[in-house]
């Protein structure tokens, strides 16, 4: 049993049941798998087919929700890369890097508090090995209105 | 003959000329090569020395606009590979990421709209070698008032 | 010795002396290594403690302090890869890609002036190893109200 070796078990844990990752639409796809490496394409903070947050962080939404949202988004990258290793999350070596677009008013400036709610998320679940890069940035827009998107890269075996 | 063995041909067969990749400027290059991939730097909608589209969607640039905007900016990242692979992109195994930039109004929802432009671009050139991740957000300034950035990452052989 | 092998002397020779990378923050970190590259979180342009501009260009920032703000975070994403080769910059092979992100008015087009201040120290210290793939893009927030954020990606030996 690795350090790893329990993250399925962990997920049980912590309540979280994944949702089915969503299907690819058309020539873009959820994940792309090369040299050894998962690619999750950019997430939207989609719970039972309702985005959780929409609009801009402080005036829309506060950042408690946009964090709840980026740790929705998190939930959904997780989802995909399960689907990528046969549903064996211990198969995931490590976090790499995550790429965190949170929609907000020009000059906010807690991005980092909002992108918590996915890399704390990560944390929890992979321990070690969900200790990840990232790059955390507001935008003025973000696909179907959602508050934040997170794009993900994980190494497998 | 393998399933990705023609793509040169098809690129022909889609009327598709693809433009002489931009030179280096400085210590900025169009592409690098790191373990088996090519980065592309980010590409705007030139086509024959001009710019496509300019200012943001749906204000100044319609959807429409944009979305063949965004197919230009994949149409130049594809010379930037194809100058990579000394022109042959059967050599390209993988298109493995699409970071798509849509410059727009604080709101806007509809980037994985304008994104497609790109990535339906690549899948009919590329098939099943063409079906990438993606992230696509909304800012509010490009480089040179572009309308729409791609960055590519593909792996080739 | 190779064409790479006197990168620390060149930092000496720059009188640029590279500040203590910054402390893991909990469950993300300021660089994750994965199949011999190096991933560096998104750095800010903190300089002793202080950030060297805060703020959208042109209106509250000019161009030319944008441009030293990007200087200094690849200073301090330098800093970070220097942690992760204990100190050798020489077994940096190629810096890979560069992600600028400048805190700008809606329509500001001179994103690629702003991000040379990034590009140019890489090339003045690495040379042929720090010529590297970039996506330039306007944001309309960045942490802490940073002007501008970098994140870097390179290969190590």
């Amino acid at each position: 049993m690795t350090s790893n070796a329990s993250i399925n078990q962990r997920l049980t844990d912590m309540g979280l049941v994944l949702p089915t990752p969503p299907e690819p639409v058309a020539c873009y796809v959820p994940a792309v798998i090369s040299a050894g490496h998962i690619h999750v394409s950019g997430q939207i903070p989609l719970k039972d087919g309702q985005l959780m947050a929409t609009g801009p962080v402080p005036t829309k939404v506060t950042i408690e929700q946009a964090q709840a949202a980026a740790r929705q988004c998190a939930i959904n990258a997780i989802a995909v890369l399960a689907g990528c290793v046969d549903g064996d999350l211990d198969r995931i070596q490590q976090i790499v890097r995550l790429g965190v677009f949170v929609q907000c008013e020009a000059g906010f400036a807690d991005q980092p508090i909002v992108a918590n709610g996915a890399s704390e998320l990560i944390g929890d679940l992979f321990g070690a090995s969900g200790r990840h890069a990232r790059a955390a940035v507001g935008v003025n827009a973000l696909p179907l209105n959602a508050t934040v998107e997170v794009e993900l890269m994980a190494r497998f075996a």
